[in-house]
């Protein structure tokens, strides 16, 4: 039997899968070859093909049963047949696999080529890992995109900031900004239920730009150090307790300090209207609960996302901002209601 | 002469270069080699070396002047002198080149493994694309970490969320936190300048959380794509007119969009003070500044940062999130004071 490019191709290949990025330049011998007639096809065959550090051991139905690095060739004796020399093939792809999985596969077995398999385990083509490059910074950029609302449609090729139209990069920021708008007009909807308290205590809205961006810092960075633990697969679903439990001891130690870092300027503020020290304790009160709200919702988001098979990158900061205003202004306004007295 | 490893290592590589990466498992002849002497001395040390898909051509000083690939070799004569079969070196690694360029020319060169040399050109390692993979991965962690405002120190290694430590987790993130508090405090400062006008005209707080936010919603959304765009490569600082004007246009067009979406409850809402129009008018302005002041920032501010030598990741979401605060408290009261009558 010659040896041959063993199964037919499939017909088509999904976008983001295996089986769109492999290459067809590969080299395929028949297990019942002697390391000698390996070399001569080698040597008759290299030209014009750039990968063969890999030979891919077949049997007659063209299913990959083994794998012969041009070390194992050179190092064996010239009448040994590949079924006895050969590695098995344990390491394979399917075609159908998702490229983000395929890079995390690359990444664990520090091979440079892996061979892809169809649903028979006929082989039909390879990867290489520079391919994988590609993947990685495509989807480090998509899920950075979305961590700042920006919209990723994976139809759609990123051309790139300098090339991409201003139509593209409108479409691409208008749909969270005007969502995000709607939002926040929940903020001022808040503050409007507490007109009665600013009248008279107009200095406490002096801290409200603060207290409420502290939730959205605070929720920011939790969010973006769980997110990024998923993609890199530090952190899985099963992992949320453990996640939440640690962020709500590290948020409070956060809350309490920021806290301390500003009682003092609401002491002096408040004197000015004779409530001084109700002041320095409504934000300190306020500044722990809403950092520690921020921060757990932060942490939580991009489990329930993926709970229901969405991207966890879609808990993006600006959402999480937008959030954690509206609890801010409740937070904080409704603590205040509880120590300054109004009518 | 016999092969050998050709030059005496350097002592000492940085941290984050091609120096502290790479590999001394390769393998080096002479030029003056015959393919035939070559063949027999790989066929004597392949065992135990894992990377032989290049053999790397060294002068008697051990400078590196050529490559061979085991395709170039398997398809040459036996008698030809490598000298006249080697493809020139040209793509070769300074030890000291930092990672980051490293992962970068791997991208591009389409090759699994480079060789490194000294500033003599001494061959003295190989560096494999698989490190280069960590790299990548572990350069967008650190740029996703600090575009939220976390703290990246170079000289620690990140354990992972699971694994990193309360102390480590609360030190990593409270330096931003109590300096945004006090950059926040501004902001405070800014509305308590404009207290007789919110004493008079209270509804123009409720369109304020939105205000501000939404010129850090869309400031977020410049900057990331900014700083993306720069550590992919495909924004360098001579591009910073370019990507300026068209954010100035894209912004423009932003803003204007948010502005309809709230300028009619604006009139609602200031109809209860018989200032419908000029609300109307005041929240449309100030968002089409606002969202413009935010994006700008966030487009100009990574490059700035490069100009000072600093990463442009640096342009954290949330900093530009603060900014734009205390930049929408006066843009917003501002544009009111100038439209509505007060004492």
């Amino acid at each position: 039997m010659a040896p041959q490019h063993a199964a037919k191709r499939p017909q088509h290949f999904a976008e983001e899968t295996v089986g769109s990025l492999m290459d067809f330049d590969f080299i395929c011998v028949p297990e019942s070859y002697t390391v000698g007639e390996t070399f001569k096809y080698l040597r008759k065959n290299v030209h014009g093909k750039a990968n063969i550090h890999y030979s891919y051991v077949i049997d007659p139905l063209g299913v990959l049963v083994g794998v012969l690095s041009l070390r194992q060739l050179l190092g064996a004796e010239e009448d040994q047949v590949l079924q006895d020399i050969m590695s098995p093939a344990t390491l394979r792809l399917d075609y159908e696999l998702d490229q983000e999985q395929a890079a995390k596969i690359f990444q664990d077995c520090d091979l440079v080529t892996l061979p892809v398999v169809d649903s028979n385990g006929r082989m039909i083509g390879v990867l290489h890992v520079d391919e994988m490059m590609d993947v990685m910074q495509q989807e480090a950029t998509e899920d950075i995109h979305k961590m700042a609302s920006i919209s990723v449609d994976d139809d759609e090729e990123d051309k790139g900031l300098l090339e991409s139209s201003f139509g593209w990069l409108y479409k691409k920021r208008i749909g969270w900004l005007v969502i995000l708008v709607f939002v926040n007009l929940l903020s001022g909807a808040g503050i409007a239920s507490y007109e009665d308290l600013l009248g008279k205590y107009l200095h406490i809205v002096f801290f409200l730009p603060l207290l409420i961006a502290s939730g959205g810092n605070a929720g920011s960075q939790s969010t973006t150090l769980v997110i990024r633990a998923m993609a890199v697969g530090d952190v899985t679903v099963k992992d949320w307790f453990k996640v939440i439990s640690k962020e709500a001891l590290v948020s409070f130690a956060l809350g309490l300090t920021m806290a301390v870092a500003i009682s003092l300027i609401g002491y002096y503020r408040g004197n000015a209207y004779n409530v001084g020290a109700e002041t320095a304790m409504i934000v300190a009160i306020a500044m722990v609960v809403v950092v520690m709200f921020g921060s757990l919702l932060g942490a939580i988001l991009p489990f329930i996302f993926r709970l229901f098979k969405l991207d966890p990158a879609t808990a993006s900061t600006p959402l999480i901002t937008s959030i954690c205003d509206i609890a801010g202004v409740f937070i904080y306004l409704g603590t205040a209601s509880l120590f300054l007295v109004f009518d």
